[in-house]
């Protein structure tokens, strides 16, 4: 594997989409820095790919908080140029209307849209005096449908999306591939199995490494064909 | 003009639209309860409305915070019956992307999209013993178009959408009819004209009584004919 | 009544929707020309607004063939000008995608489509002169989503909102107010019911005078705030 | 290069975009069934895929006409198992509304829906016994939006992208991947450089040869991340 000498940064780096995203462009050669609440439980990721021969870097980062968002993405630069950034923060939650508190409207956007805000825009720092690079976020249906007990969530997920079409309207003329996944799915993580056991409701999932591929193919578009938006989903997945 | 005994509650009740909208359900026989930041200023529409045979109540209100809006909604509902909310606060901001703080982004969710949760949310808890009522938003074309410069607003006006539309499907069965009016031009304000003046650019603008006849439409429209989402924009207008 | 010595052309103006249109506008003190493909059929129609005092002229009118169209209109404008023309024909088929006939993809688009295409022209040839006057198309969900087993409708709805949006644009700044009205529901008619009863499903149905009161308000609507799409559904319609 | 002994058909395969896919997927080890309308014009392709070792077959085909698609498909079908067809077909015209004639009306659909609809609804046929295949249409902006001076064009192109839409829904899920890909930028054609010459504006142009690799990332998705709508335009374009 050839090193490219280039990082790329996920921010959300979870055991199933975030993992599979690192280890996808760490095979790619880059150099990756891997943030989540809870550094210490990347070890596991951290082996895998450095036994796999790539390079990563571990960090505790609570991506709400602007100044460790900062810290995090400068250290990224620091290190190599930071060609990739990829948001991957969810914080999906179903509550009736009346019953959603302030605190959990207000926690759900910090997480899934301010702290998508914040790697954005210290990404975009970094990447503009060279024109190049990539900022991804990752979306899901509740990004383009208010559906019913997702007032917060859905609330959240279409301000992250406004937030990246906005970016991609200024940045790309600049040289900067902004794109936004919409993942219309369950995708195969813990999370997702345990509400299926509850609801005993049986589903197709996305397997995580499948959205890591779509982000690689977003990161090799050549520069006169860039997607903004696209949505990814199982084949007999209803819609 | 027959006295209704049902009072509209106006959240962003300004000199403009906010005026209109109160001048006109007064006109309908509705007791107002008007809030605004700073309630003093409400004082030539309480004489106007009053002149004309109306009730208003003014209040100062800061609808992002919640035991504010909580005490507003309740004085209004104890005054009569909650028939008509409508929340009408913006705050339109432009900034290119890298230069947006987070002050700024924070703030503008806080006015234009949390305040308006709060709103709907305890708007709804009045309304839902009786099943009967109406939520208005009053929205914008950056709700559903996340334009260069516009990360800020745009991702509010995205989130307070989504909110209402999540509000709508699970309160619309539950005969309150949740409605999302967004405005695709610039209305004649003190704010516009300022804002025209510095351009040079001249536009016509829509009046803001007109903005206050489509709530009326809205609110008139019969239970197997609602409208969820429409859009306004003067004749002329390019889009 | 008063006369108002206008017209109001209806195309497709069936049992339901198309006549309840035809009696809300005779209501307004307009003349009414009402055309569908068996013009016979409209003598209880004709009958029914002579009795109120308004006043209609009945036409067997096939849309899909531009000399009927052409003449139909030329002949509303000959009694009084045009004010306002409303497309209303459907065509609503479901079949398996494989199963759908060359014939049947183009009969819907002809019947759906085209003609609204075709009526949508020369109303704007008879307004344009004049700079005033309304067009508006009946449209549905089908025209925002393409359904399973609704390619043919899907298509053709699609189609004819693209038509619209299109004419729209190009004839509001010129003083005609075009707009697309999306019933997202099933219309309380002799087919839809017949539909219920085979699938035995049980739904709320939209009364037809609702749309056509929806009519009226866009009719109504003044030129700073013009509608170009709406949609209309019950409130416990589940979207 | 290794032989797949499968078929891509491409309905609308002209000197640029239709050439380049065509070359493209023989590139793949794909044997390539073109058909445009005049086969003859083929020659220069057929030479360039055959000079590179690949295999190509060069048809005369009016897509708008049902037994012609009929039997190129099925001439396709019975050389290799076909496993990929894209319809690539525009009509792009721009006139006033009201200048619009029917025929021209009747003549974009007919090349740039009904045309699409017989060619997919073939594949379709072809594929489904096997439960596998990738059918692909070739959209543009204006499937989404109805512009000034559109309505023949963007009523056909809205009509593609719902009839293929419908499609997704129903064969997706039985192993047929149908994708939309909206190219939101004028392509680097004959055509598009005289339309620029004439206007005086420039613009930078997509190269067919980005068209064509889009169509190979979306053959080359996982069956668990299937992408049915996707849009490309150069990073310098506005939209």
């Amino acid at each position: 594997m050839e090193n490219r000498n280039r990082t790329v940064a996920v921010v959300g780096a979870g055991d199933f989409i975030g993992a599979e995203i690192c280890k996808a462009f760490a095979a790619e050669g880059f150099t990756i820095f891997a943030g989540r609440r809870n550094g210490d439980k990347l070890a596991p990721l951290v082996a895998e790919i450095e036994a796999a021969g790539g390079t990563i870097h571990a960090r505790s980062l609570d991506a709400r908080k602007e100044d460790e968002v900062v810290q995090f993405m400068a250290e990224a630069e620091a290190t190599a140029p930071l060609e990739v950034c990829i948001f991957n923060i969810g914080a999906n939650v179903n509550f009736p209307y009346v019953e959603t508190t302030e605190r959990v409207f207000r926690k759900v956007w910090e997480m899934a849209c301010y702290a998508g805000f914040l790697t954005g825009r210290e990404a975009a720092k970094a990447m503009l005096p060279r024109n190049e690079g990539c900022i991804f976020f990752t979306g899901a249906t509740a990004g383009l449908r208010g559906g019913k007990g997702f007032a917060a969530f859905a609330s959240a997920k279409f301000g992250l999306r406004a937030m990246a079409e906005s970016a991609a309207r200024e940045l790309m003329p600049q040289g900067i591939h902004v794109a936004h996944l919409v993942i219309d799915s369950g995708v195969d993580t813990a999370w997702v199995r345990e509400r299926m056991a509850e609801s005993g409701r049986d589903r197709v999932l996305m397997r995580p490494a499948s959205v890591a591929q779509t982000y690689i193919q977003l990161w090799k578009q050549p520069k006169d064909a860039w997607t903004f938006e696209t949505q990814i989903r199982p084949s007999v997945e209803a819609w």
